[in-house]
C-alpha cells in the first residue's frame, strides 16, 4: 500500500445515521448505548477475537455477517461486555438484535450486536429495551462516544477517495484497551463507507488489511473475549460495485481502508493503558512478511523494551535480545538497530553513541525503533506503547 | 514425580569445592567472580537459552559439555554478561576456559564458563586473569553469592537421598532475573551431586526435569541471551553408576533432581523483579501435559493477571480470558477457577462469592490459582510473580 492519504475532518459517508445516549449501564454522565445504521442494506465484513471464550454479542455478529456478508445496523453498548454470561448472555444478545430489527422494521439477519465493559455481569435488559425506544437518527459523533469505556478520547479516522470519478468516504471509529475497572476488556472497531463492494470481497480485503493494522498492535499481550472489527459498505456514493481485486479502483479502496484501520490502530496503541508514548517498530530485510511482523510485534510487546522506553533508556540490548527470542530468520552477526534516528547497533554489536543524547532523543510522544534483520527483503511493522507506573496502577486498583 | 522430599540445610555433595571473590567487575563490596570445582571429572549435562543471540560463555559451555557430557569445573562471573560482544567475546570466553584449566592442571574440555550482567560490554580480561590466580578451595557458599547480580538473596536447594543403601546429596544454586541495571539479564542454575550417573542419561534427565521446572517460570516473558542450567555428578558418594532409566534408584535420583530444580525455580520466581508475591498455577484435566503447562504458564505470564494479583483483585475474568487466548483444548462451557481456595468460576460462569473476602484471602506471599479445563486428564504447573510499580521502576530507571 504505497498510496498516501491526508486525513479529512470527521464526517460520515452518505446514507448513515447514528445515536448515542445514556441509559445508566455504568458511570454517570457517560453515553453508554447507541446504534449505527445504514439507510439501505450494506455489504459487510468482520474480524473477531480468536479467544476461545468469545462473548455472546461477538459470536452473534460473526454468525450474522457470515451468512450473506450483509448488515444494515449495529446496536452497541459500553460498561457491560456480556461476556462469560452463559446461555442468558446468548439470549440477551438475540433479544437486542430482535429489538433493533423491530424498531427499524428490517430483517434480524441485518443487525449486529457489540458490547464492551465488565466481564461476567448480565445485561440489564429492561434498561436496554427502554433505551432502544429512545434512539433517534442523528449525524453527529454520539455513537463514537457511546462505545468508549475509559478511553481518554474518541478514536476516529476519515479518508476520501476518487472511485470512477466520484468521491467516496471511508470513516472508522474504535475503542481501545482502557480497562480501568477490573474485568473490563475489548478493542472494537467500526468502519463505514458509501463505496459499493461485494460482501465477500470486502471480507477478504478487511481480513488482509487487519493483519497489518489492528493485528499488529499490542498493549499488554492479552486478547479480549469481545474484540471485533466490522465494516459496512452501503454503495450510496453511486460508484460501480467493486467485484474483484486487481483493478486500480479496488487498489485505491483497499489502500483507503488500510489507512483508516492503521490510523485507528495507532490511536488505540497511543491511548493504551497508562501509556505516555506511542511506539512504532519497523523491521527491514526480514525473510518474509510474516516474520517481519512477528519480530516487530515481539519488540513492541516486550515488557523490558516497554519499560526502557518509558524511562528513555537507549537499551538496545533488550531489543536485540527480543529479536533473538523469536524463531524468525536473523543474520545474528549483522543486525542493525536504530532508535529515533540514532544508530545504536551495527553488525550485532554496540556502536559508540552518546547515551545521554540518545536518552534525550527518546523524549518524544512517538518513539520509532528500526531494526534490520539482514535475512531477506520483506518488512514488518507494529505499534505499541510504553509500560508505566500508571499501567500497574490502573490494573491493580481494586474496585476504583 | 510423586516422591516427597524435605529440604536439608545447605551443604555440598562429596568432592566439590568452590570460591567467590571480588575483583572489581561491578559494584563495590559484592563478590563477582568465582569457581565451582569437582575433585574428579564429573558427568555433566546442561540446558541453554533458545535465544538466537546466545552469549559467548553460554555457547562455549554448551559446546564443551556436548562433546562427552563431562565437566570438572566452572568459572563464573557476575556484573558483565559477555553477550553481544562479537569475536572478542568468544576469544575472552576461551581465554577464561584455558586459564582455569591451566590453574587446575586439567583438560580445557572439562571447564565450563558462565557470565551474567551487562549486555554489550567486554570482559576486563586483566582483572579476570588476576582474579583467577586468587581463587582457592573452600567449602562455604561464596560461589552462590558471586553469581548474584541484584537478586535479593542467594537461592539454593539441597536434598539427600538413599541410593543402593548410601546417602547421596544433590545441591543446587541459581541466580534469577534481577535486572536493576539496564541491559542486565540472565537466569543461571548450577546443580552438583555426588551420585554416579552416565553423562548422556544425566542430560536426558535434566532436559526432562527442566521442562517442568525452570521452563515453567516466567517473570516478564523475556528470554535472556545467557540462560543456562548445568548439572555435575561426580560419583563420590560411591553409589553404583545409574546407566538407564526405569530402576527404582533412577526414579529416586530423578525425583531428587526435580525437587532441587523446582525449589530453585520457585525461588527465582518469588524474587522476580519488583515481586511481592509468588504465583503458582495448577492446571487440571488438560488434554495433554504440554497443553496443561502451556495454559499454566500463560496465566502466570499475563500482565493483567499479574497486576490483579498485586492489587489483590479476585479478577477471574482475566484468568478465563487468558485460558481462552491459548489454543489449548478447553471445554469452554465447563471451566472451573479457584484462587487461594475460593471457588470463583464453575461451568465457565461466575459463582457468587464475597469479593472483599476473596481479596483478603489473596493477601498471602504465595497466591495459588487452580484451573480445571475439563478437557482430558493431564496436569500442568507454572510459577511467576505479581507485576508491581517496583518492576516498572526497576526497568525504567536509567543509569541508577
Amino acid at each position: 500500500m504505497t498510496q498516501q492519504f491526508e486525513a479529512v475532518s470527521f464526517q460520515w459517508p452518505k446514507g448513515y445515521y447514528n445515536d448515542g445516549i445514556e441509559i445508566g449501564l455504568g458511570q454517570v454522565d457517560k453515553l453508554d448505548f447507541g446504534y449505527l445504521v445504514s439507510e439501505v442494506p450494506a455489504s459487510a465484513a468482520g474480524t473477531y477475537t480468536t479467544n476461545q471464550f468469545q462473548a455472546a454479542p461477538t459470536k452473534l455478529t460473526k454468525n450474522t455477517i457470515n451468512v450473506a456478508h450483509q448488515l444494515q445496523a449495529v446496536v452497541l453498548n459500553s460498561a457491560i461486555a456480556n461476556s462469560c454470561t452463559g446461555k442468558q448472555g446468548e439470549a440477551d444478545a438475540l433479544t437486542e438484535q430482535a429489538l433493533l430489527a423491530d424498531k427499524l422494521d428490517i430483517d434480524k439477519a441485518l443487525v449486529g450486536v457489540a458490547s464492551t465493559g465488565l466481564i461476567g455481569a448480565p445485561l440489564p435488559m429492561a434498561k436496554i429495551e427502554a433505551g432502544m425506544a429512545q434512539l433517534t437518527p442523528h449525524h453527529g459523533d454520539a455513537v463514537t462516544k457511546a462505545v468508549m469505556t475509559t478511553d481518554k478520547k474518541p478514536k476516529h479516522a476519515c479518508v476520501q477517495l476518487e472511485l470512477a470519478g466520484k468521491t467516496v468516504t471511508i470513516t472508522g471509529f474504535a475503542k481501545g484497551s482502557g480497562m480501568i475497572h477490573p474485568k473490563m476488556a475489548t478493542m472494537l472497531g467500526f468502519v463505514t463507507t458509501d463505496a459499493a463492494i461485494d460482501g465477500e470481497l470486502l471480507q477478504q480485503t478487511l481480513s488482509a488489511e487487519v493483519d497489518t493494522t489492528f493485528n499488529q498492535i499490542t498493549v499488554d499481550g492479552d486478547t479480549s473475549t469481545n474484540d471485533m472489527v466490522v465494516v459496512m459498505a452501503n454503495g450510496q456514493a453511486g460508484t460501480p460495485e467493486l467485484t474483484a481485486a486487481g483493478s486500480a479502483d479496488y487498489d485505491t479502496f483497499a489502500a483507503g481502508l488500510h489507512y483508516v484501520l492503521g490510523e485507528l490502530a495507532k490511536q488505540i496503541a497511543a491511548d493504551g493503558e497508562g501509556a505516555t508514548k506511542l511506539v512504532e517498530c519497523n523491521v527491514a530485510n526480514a525473510f518474509n512478511e510474516k516474520e517481519g511482523q512477528q519480530v516487530a510485534k515481539a519488540i513492541v510487546g516486550s515488557s523490558l523494551v516497554k519499560t526502557a522506553i518509558f524511562g528513555q533508556d537507549p537499551n538496545w540490548g533488550r531489543i536485540l535480545s527480543t529479536v533473538g527470542a523469536t524463531n524468525a530468520h536473523v543474520d545474528t552477526d549483522h543486525v542493525t538497530i536504530e532508535v529515533n534516528g540514532i544508530q545504536m547497533v551495527k553488525d550485532s554489536i554496540a556502536l559508540p553513541f552518546d547515551e545521554e543524547q540518545a536518552s534525550n532523543a527518546m523524549g518524544t510522544d512517538k518513539v520509532t525503533i528500526n531494526v534490520d534483520l539482514n535475512a531477506g527483503n520483506k518488512t514488518g511493522q507494529a505499534w505499541g506503547c510504553d509500560l508505566t507506573y500508571e499501567y500497574v496502577k490502573i490494573n491493580a486498583t481494586y474496585r476504583t
